[in-house]
Parts: structure tokens; sequence; C-alpha cells
């Protein structure tokens, strides 16, 4: 067992794959981060402690679980959040539509109650099993309770659980040798910001990034794209970022990377237009390369043996392919002042009506096949593109469909095509136990409630994403698609539009707070958002909790769901402020609220002072902020407010500040950096004792 | 390429597997059968068609697939006829949500329309790419038309399929070797056939099997067992075969295989009073043994080092642990007059809320792995729970809810917790291609035409089953589950009651037909259903058809799901006959049928002797049956009727008849055989011209 950085070992066994997340990574572990966190300098586990052997399936390992232990993690899953007696697959997939592991964002990595994380460094199809089974035997002595025979499988099946000390077995097929790092706690957030900053630390996001996002319609030309950019501006909605969906690109699937003169004639006019409108434009796109794309016989030779629509499957572990792909970027996109990309389709299908993407068997001239590719598809694809923006020395934020192991730095927020509304919600309690960002789209809505309840999620989450790719009006206008692509719009959509901008509004006045915890995510490898057993990893109560989180270090997020009209909400031990009225409430208990359709239950820990901006339409590049510090309680603690410049990279070289906020009958403010500029304007306060 | 029976040829690479379904095989290939079947004797392939080699991830092997050619088989897959383009995965899973090859019945062959069939001998988990992907390049110089830009997910991927000559691709993990064996045809039927006969010949059920199956509510007690017993038999509802749930064990998950004397006092008792009303009775079990289970002790030592459900997993691989299993059975069950069993659980669960059974990784004493187990697991339990109705010469139709490769030797037929009714149709559809048999079983319906329509299905299928398990009264009387069991019934009950009696009377019409069917697939491997490509490969327009099939030779069924009153059926070329009306339709070419509620279309073909029975309340093992024939057209052919004692094995030595009807202005019956018996009078007979 070799100590590799403060809190981290591992444990290697035979002759360890070539191409795993750890050994394809080109970001640094941040060393120097690690050893300030806390630590006992002792692993996890003892070597004896763990079973490692070789079958003719791959590697067998096997750790201890206690009775009492809760697992979670292992990417983005979207089924379930505590997963202790469960199997999960860790394989690439668009559509997870049940709880088996496949996922969008696969990681194999896991934290427990206990206060440890384990990552198990493979690309592999690795198959986790979490306590599911008890070894034979086990129960020949137990004491068996009469059970009422079962008249519904859920009575058959539901009570089935295994009980007592457990352990984890992992699966890890085709390999000869496995890698396996240990992450100390000495609490569960400790352990995932130890395995964040291993990973090289979190994505600080361009500030304009935490601002609205909209993506227009798939069918619309120059007209349309200008007509929705105005009236977004006229009517007073905040929007930072417009997308760009297939039709931009003479062939989509697969894709020429080349813009469709004839849906957008002089395309460079329309994004000067855009930009002057202070737009940031976001352009979709996948890696398949159509044969009629300019990189596709450059790429022929660097990519896997089969096609995918019509088109090559570049291999970005090799430097050739990525190059190439930079290259084309940075020349006809990043130097033109697209701000980031929309990755489409790297992940693969097969729950779906067809299925897609290469076989599992495709070699790459990397010397990865197919299902290594697979699992780290998304990961190299934000890696090139990551390129030109690290070339030019400005930050993107940008979307991804698939990510893995290790991807904490990329600046990259996950989506997906799934739709149910709690799903999403759990996707936001889910990401930040495995360095992932997840945004709860808005796309369509089965009523203007649906869309209200939908969009009061994606306000309070990593990405505040609309994607209008079915509509060609805003969907305040109307949610039914065919009535909004026939123009025909709702009588009263002022009232829904204006209860939308609210909460636009809501978005744009946690920036600076939402920009600081991002920071935190960057500096501390802390997770913007969080689980609630994450912060309370000693009350079983938040175990289970899949649909409420932590937005930040004082914001609890419970949404609500389209035809409720009230929900249970349970508050961790202390005091909590509700966000709209402030009014008080002890924690450790649920209460039900009924917050009415404009709002959803936000609650702020007692003891804070939350900085709200006053809300800006768009956050350009010189923005600044005038705030509004709440003060909750007799003695708020101190604030630091995180500052730069918002959009370069010069923070890495230490330009930027600390602002820090201390209550002292109103607001005291102190610099600490090497930051010129100022984005804040701390301009009142208010106090709620 | 090894020559190893008339048409069927095998190609070994590397070092095989032990643990492959030929090796695993207890059954005897029917080599004097295959002789008879028509043969070119040329493999489908040469060696130099085919591309085997080893990778890290296992075995890869590719085939030829021209352009035209379209596959099916795969085992029970329910999602989906026509796998052309798609990806398979040869996996066992008793939820099968999605088209991903998962299935309670997963088979590692396939069959085309050009005339043959290849059977991989694996129990791994192999993926079929079915010409997925085309190979690098491929598309590099085709002309490309402009497509409009999607607007849906349709839209986008909708149209995305790969054209041309392509290529099979299997994946098989873990193996340094594989055993491919080729069917030769000529034709896809043939090919399917010569499959069913390498693997032993198809089932020949007992007489009575293919009669009406009841199974009751899974908490009655024996007064509820003999009220529902006595009540079909006042009815008039003919029932064959009474089926007990769960309850009847002191313990079901896992099973102790011990009645459960509290709700069954002196079951022997009970049992004789059903033997006595002509009931055969089936008992529902799987096989992780309990603690509590009199084998647990002796079958500690041949069992996987897992626990599935505080249970034991019998290595069914293992002599000893097939011994126990077997002698219990006898002892307990087939020698006190139990006529089959329900084996239930025997796949294993990722797609519902909790995952169940062994991990992959599991080891067994025979040498298998989990994932080995898996895939092999219903044969081994079909196999041990054949044997002690092999040891006492009695015939058994039973149940199982996996099964695998050659297994239509085996007396069980599949059924699955899914419910979908078009899912259910397709499974009828689909089971012959690779020799199986399966119940589209009526369990709950939403409506009184719900229950309807799901009868109709299941009487004009491989088992005719209503599994009332959830409900302690018959669904005729009432079909919302909550009032049946508050005992609140339907008003018009005994109208539903009438119409279903008529429908089971179909059942009970058609079993000289059906039974002969089955003669069919036991002698010569022709499958009693079948889809309608399989006697049509010339004709494209059946290829997708996955709502109708053929019943034997001569009947066409065109099922109807609730919530329609007509529907279209394709008619293959040649003249067909309705069924229920004489009717005359020119095939080629499809109608729009609106049968009513009581019936479905069902068509005869042109030129048939129809045997139809007058309907028996029960098959008793003396039962005879009383025939009209029906003559449609001018020269009907000879029709051959298969008679036997319906119940021993004394068939295999030969004793039976092959009854053959001539139409002579009227019926010449003769007997070709040596069965001393007789079960078939032919009292009447209908001229259709």
């Amino acid at each position: 067992m070799d100590k590799i950085a403060n809190g981290i070992w591992r444990v290697r066994f035979g002759n360890p794959e070539s191409h795993t997340p750890v050994n394809l990574r080109e970001t640094e572990v941040r060393t120097e981060e690690l050893a300030k966190l806390d630590c006992h300098g002792v692993s996890p586990f003892s070597l004896s402690d763990m079973v490692i052997k070789q079958s003719a399936r791959g590697i067998y390992l096997e750790l201890p679980l206690k009775a009492e232990e809760h697992i979670y993690g292992f990417g983005l899953q979207l089924h379930r959040v505590d997963h202790t007696g469960r199997k999960k697959v860790i394989r690439v997939n668009s559509d997870p539509v049940a709880d088996t592991g496949d996922s969008h964002a696969p990681v194999p990595f896991y934290v427990t109650t206990a206060g440890y994380g384990v990552l198990v460094d493979t690309s592999r199809y690795a198959t986790f099993y979490c306590g599911t089974n008890l070894r034979k035997g086990a129960s020949e002595n137990k004491k068996f309770e009469q059970k009422e025979i079962g008249t519904s499988e859920i009575e058959l099946y539901g009570y089935q659980t295994t009980e007592g000390d457990r352990s984890v077995v992992v699966d890890i097929p085709s390999a000869e040798g496995i890698d396996v790092y240990l992450f100390e706690g000495p609490d569960m957030v400790t352990a995932v910001q130890r395995y964040n900053l291993f990973s090289g630390g979190g994505v600080l996001p361009p500030m304009w990034g935490l601002g609205m996002w909209y993506r227009a319609y798939s069918a619309a030309s120059r007209e349309d794209v200008m007509r929705l950019a105005k009236c977004f501006r006229d009517d007073g909605m905040p929007v930072d970022v417009f997308g760009f969906e297939p039709g931009w690109q003479t062939k989509a699937y697969s894709c020429s990377f080349v813009w469709d003169e004839s849906r957008f004639p002089d395309h460079e006019g329309m994004l000067d237009e855009l930009y002057d409108m202070n737009y940031r434009v976001n352009l979709w796109e996948h890696l398949f390369v159509h044969p009629t794309s300019p990189m596709y016989e450059d790429l022929m030779p660097y990519s896997g043996d089969y096609e995918v629509w019509e088109g090559l499957v570049p291999d970005l572990a090799v430097k050739e392919a990525r190059d190439i792909f930079a290259k084309h970027h940075l020349k006809e996109f990043v130097e033109k002042g697209i701000s980031g990309f929309k990755l489409d389709e790297c992940d693969s299908s097969d729950f779906v009506h067809s299925n897609w993407s290469f076989p599992d068997i495709a070699t790459f001239p990397s010397g990865m096949d197919g299902e290594q590719m697979h699992n780290q598809l998304g990961t190299l694809y934000q890696s090139a593109i990551q390129a030109p923006f690290e070339a030019l020395g400005r930050r993107t934020l940008s979307q991804v469909r698939s990510s893995g192991a290790l991807t904490s730095p990329f600046p990259f927020v996950l989506y997906s095509d799934l739709y149910n509304h709690k799903v999403f919600i759990r996707g936001v309690v889910n990401c930040g136990f495995s360095g992932l960002l997840w945004s709860p789209e808005v796309r369509q809505a089965e009523s203007p409630e649906d869309l209200i309840r939908r969009i009061q999620t994606a306000v309070f989450s990593p990405m505040a994403l609309l994607n209008c790719w079915r509509i060609p009006n805003p969907p305040w206008m109307q949610v039914d698609r065919d009535k909004n692509v026939r123009g025909e719009f709702l009588d009263n959509y002022k009232d829904i539009r204006d209860i939308c901008r609210k909460l636009f509004e809501i978005r744009m006045t946690l920036i600076p707070y939402l920009y600081t915890s991002y920071a935190k995510y960057s500096i501390e490898g802390l997770p913007p958002f969080r689980a609630l057993v994450m912060d309370y990893p000693d009350d079983p109560n938040t175990y289970e909790i899949d649909d409420a989180y932590m937005m930040g270090d004082s914001i609890l997020v419970a949404p609500i769901i389209t035809g409720t009209s009230e929900r249970d909400v349970y508050l961790p031990k202390g005091r909590w402020r509700c966000f709209w009225t402030n009014e008080a409430y002890e924690g450790g208990q649920a209460y039900t609220f009924a917050p009415g359709l404009e709002r959803i239950p936000v609650f702020v820990k007692e003891g804070t002072l939350l900085p709200l901006a006053k809300p800006l339409p768009y956050v350009s590049d010189n923005a600044t902020f005038d705030i509004t510090v709440r003060a909750y309680g007799d003695r708020p603690s101190d604030c630091f407010l995180y500052e730069d410049d918002g959009t370069t990279f010069e923070y890495r070289k230490g330009s930027f500040n600390w602002v820090k906020l201390t209550w002292n009958e109103g607001v005291d403010v102190e610099r600490i950096g090497n930051y010129t500029g100022k984005r804040y304007n701390i301009t009142d306060w208010e106090l709620f004792k």
C-alpha cells in the first residue's frame, strides 16, 4: 500500500491496464491543497481487510462494509441516492432508464457514512455489489419470524435485504491487474474533497456561466434566433447564454462542424449582433465526424475501426486526433468568440428505440477497445474541447452528456434526454458525491405549473438551463409544443412570463454566492451542490433524502414537483430561516410547507451572512454586483466572497480576492488578495434576529 | 470445420470453455431425424468467411450478413422480432424492460432469411452486433442527400440505420476459445428444425397440459382452494391444471419445499379430493433453499458461495445436488401425484425496484462462475425437475421463468412478470425461433374487455394459463383486484363468465390439432407456434410482423388488444378462411377486421382438413375426443392426427399412431402405428367449398 498524497493510498495488484482514468488523466493532483485537509494519516483499510484475485472473468476485489455503513457515489446515478444493498454496473449509457448503474457519467468511486472513499481505477464496465449478498451459510442459524404470504410483487420482494456486516465486491472484467485508491476522511465530505483534489480540484466557471441559459429551436434560422434574442432583452428576461442546436451545421448526424450558410447567412455577422447584445454563444455538436467535414481525411488514420452514423470516431486518446479537433475548434469557433459547446451523444445507447454508437469490441489507434473508449469518451472529449479555451486564456462553461472519473476540473455540466422531474432533482443530490455537475434542464412542460416548477429546480441548480430545442417560441408563451410551433400563445402568457422572470432574477441574485461556492470547489474540492447526508453524515434521517440538497454552505433547497402544492422537508439539526419569509424553524425534524406556485421551500442556516445581488440582465465581462447582505441570527459568522476577473485563468496565478464580510451592527468589508478589480459593492444589509 | 450431423457443422477456435450449453447438455442429438431433413450438404459459410480472434476482452467472432438478410432468434426476445441492425446481449434477466437482449431465456442462436442458423456455444453474456455498424471509411464516398433538421428525438435518431453488406460481430467475454455451430437450411424453418433436433427434438407434453390452467390466490387456504375447484366444475368452466402459488410452503423466500400444514391441514387429503375432480396439481417454487428446508444441510457442500434470500443456491451442474433435489421432489411431490411445478426466480433481476440473485462473480462447486450459472440456471433446473417424472415414467408439463440454449426437449413453458399485452403476443411470435415455449398468461385485467382480449391470446398460445395469484375469486367475477379481495362482484359477471367459458371451450376444441402440432415439434423439430416469416421467408411483408403468428401448420392467429375494436391482418399468399365464419380471403394483402368482442381474427389455410373436438371439461388419462372435421376448399390435403396414451413415455418406444384423415366426399380414417388405444372418434364433417 503506497501513500501517494496526504490521506490517499494506493493498492496495486497484478498488472493494471494502461487505459484507466488515472493513467489517461492530464490534470495534476492538487498536492498542496490536499496537505491542508484534516487527516489522521491512517488508511481506511489495511491490506488484510481486502481480497483481490484474478479469475477467468478478470479481477475480483472485496472490501469490508459494516452493518451500519451506507454507500454513495458511482457518478451521476439518477435512480437512487443510497446504494447500500444494490448492484451497480459502471457503464456509460445515454438512457439509464432503471437503477442498474448505467449512467451518463459512471464513476468507479464511492464514499460511505463511515467517512472514506474508494476509487477503483478502471475504464471497464465494472460491477459493484454493495453488500447485496451474504456468504453461504450466513443465515443458517438465524431465527426466522413467520411472515405473511405476499400477494403482490412488492410484498414478495420488498422485505428482502441483507443484514449485518457484509462486503463490497467488485467485478472488473478483462483486467489482469488493478489499482485501488483509498481516500481518508475523517468524514464523508472530506473524503469527497480529497477525491476532487486528487482529480485536480473543482472547476471555476466563468461568472457568466452562472446566469441563465437558453437553447433555441433546432430548426431555427438566423431570423428566428435574432427574434428570440431581441425578445429576451425587450422583455427584461435575464439570459446570458444563447445555445444553437443541431441546425447550425451542414450535417448533424454525423457532424460536419461547418456552419450552414443557407440557414445562417453571414453567420459571423449574426454572432457579432449577439455579442453586442451581451449574449455568449454555445454550439451543439457531437464527436462523430461526417465524411463532408474538413477534419474527416486528417482524422481517418486516428479513428476507431467502426463508423457511427456514417462518421468517424476520432480516438481522442491520441495526440494527433486531439490536436486536429482542438485546432478546428480554435480557428473556426473559439477565436470567433464562441463561448462554449454542448457535447452530445458521447455516451452510448441501449435502452431506447434504437441502439447506436460503436461496439464494445471496436479497436482504436491508442490501443483502447470500445468498452474502455465508451467509459472514457466523455472525459477525452471534454479535455479536447477545453484545449482551445486554454490556448486563448479564456474560461468556458459548457455542456456534456457523458463524463467519468476524475473530471471535477472540467468546465462541463452534464445533462440528459431523460426528463422525469424527480429523477432530475435526484441528479442534483447525487452529482456532488463524484466530482460532477448536473443541469436539471427545462425542456417541454405539461402545463404552465410544470414549467414553473421545473424552472424553480433549474435556478437552484449547478446550471440554470432552458433547452427549448423543440419549440420556436419561449415556453412561457406556450407550453404545448404543437401550438408553440403554430404560434398560438397562452392567453395569460404575460403572467407566466412575469413569474419566470422573477425566478430568473432569483438566479441572478444568487450569482455572487454561487460563484463563491464554485471557488471553494476549485480550491478546496468542496462540491457546490451536496446531498444532505454529506453535510450531516451522523444523522440517519438524511441517508435516503433524494429530493432536497445543499446549495453552497448555507442554503437548503427542496424543489416541488407539479401536481402537488405542498411537500415535507426534513431540516437537519440547527436553526433554519425561510429564504422567502425569514421565519425561523428548529431543525432535527420535518415540516410540511405549501409555499404557493411562485416559490419552493428554500432555507438558510441561522448564523449566515447571505449576500444577495441586485439582479443584472446579464453578466458582462466587467459586471459589478450591488449586494444586500442578509444577517441571520444574533452572531452571524463572517462571510467570504470570492472575486476575480470572472473570465480568464489569471486566478491560477493568484489574481483573486476573498472579500471578507463581518457583522458589526452593519457589514464591515475587507478585501484579501491580489485582484485589483472590484466585482461587489455592499450597498445594504438586513438583520433577522 | 467438422460436420457433426446432417446439415450441421462445427467450427472450433482456441480452447472452448467447459461450461457451455453443448458441454452441459444431457439430451441426445436426434441424428436419425436430422438425416431425414432436406440438405444440400454445404455449410452456410466457409472458414474464410469468418473472423475469430482472441482479445483482452475474450473472443471476437465475425460472420457475414448480406444487405438483404434479416435476423431472428436470440431466445425469448419480448421487444423486437427482426433484430437486423440491433445489438443483443445474451443475458438472463427477469424484467427485460427494454430491447437490450436481456431475456428470461437468452439463446446465442440466430437464423436469417437467407436460410441458415448459427449457434455460438457459450454461457457468457455474449453480445451480438447484428449489422449495427459499418467499418471505418465505408461511407467516405457515399452521396449524401440534404436532410431536414430534426426537432424531435425520433427525427434525429430514427433514420439512422446502416445499409449494404455488413457483418454480425459477436463479443464473448472471458473465453479463450469457442465452438460455433452452423445449421444449414435450405430455408429458415428447416434451419430451426435442425437446431431443435440438434437440441434433442421438441417436447411432447402430456395431453392434459394443453387444457386450461388456473393458478390460485397466493394466500389461499385449503378451503379457498376447494371452493374454487368446485366452482369451476359447477360452472362448467373447463380447467385441467390447478396451480398453487407461494402460500403452500412454510417458507417461500427462500423455499422450504415443505407443505404449510397450518394453511393446508391434511394436504394429502386435499390433493386426493382435487385428483378425484380430475385436476392436475402444479406447485410453485424456486431453487433457493431456506435454512429450514430438509434439503439444506445436504445441499450445503454442493452450493454456490453466496446466499440468495437467506437460502443456498444449489449447484445443479453437480450430480449430488441434482440428486438431492430430484429425490426430495420425487418422494414428497411427484410420487404423491403432483403433476408439475412452476419454477420461479431462476433468472436474475436488475431492472426493477430491487436487484436480487447471486453475483456474477459467485463461484460454484462445478467450477462455473455466477455469470455462466445465471445463463444456465433455468436449463439445469428444468433438467433436475424433469428427473423424477422420468423416473416414474410420467410426463409433465410445467412452467419455468428462465431457459436457454438447447432446451426444446424440456416440458417447460416460459412466463414473465411483465404484462404488456403486445409484448406478450410478441413472445408467442418469437419463441419458435429458438426452441422455446411461452405462455402469455392472464393475470389482472383493467376491464372485462381486457380480460377477454387477454384470454383470447392465451387460448391460442402454447399454454392457456390464468395466473390469478393476486385475487381470491375468478377474474370473470371481478377484474378489480381490491373488490375481488373484498368479494364484490361485477353485476354482469355471469355474462363475462359465459364469454370466458366459450373461449375455454375453443381451447378444448383445438386439443387434437395442438397435440399433433406438438408431436411434429417432438419428432421433426417443427415449432408448434411460429412467426409468419418462418413459413413465408420469401415474403418481405412478413419480416416485421410481431402481432400475428402461425399455430400449427394451418391456423393463423391475430390477437386484439383491449381498447381497439378492429385490426389489420396481413394474410400471406394463398387462400385463407375465417375460422369463425368460414368466409374466404385471398392472401398477399392486408385486411381490416372487426370481429366483435368475443372473437379475434383467426384464419385457416384453404386446403386444410381441420379436426375440431367436442369440448371436454378436462382431459382425463383416458379421454377420447369426438371430432368434427372441417374441410376447406375443393381438394383438402390429408390430415395426420397424432395419437398416443397422452401421459407416459411409451411413445418413445414407438407406441403411437398417425391417424390419417382423407377427404373423399366425407372423411376416410386410417390408423398407422403401434398404439392400441384410440383417442379420437371422427363423428362429423363440414365442407366449405
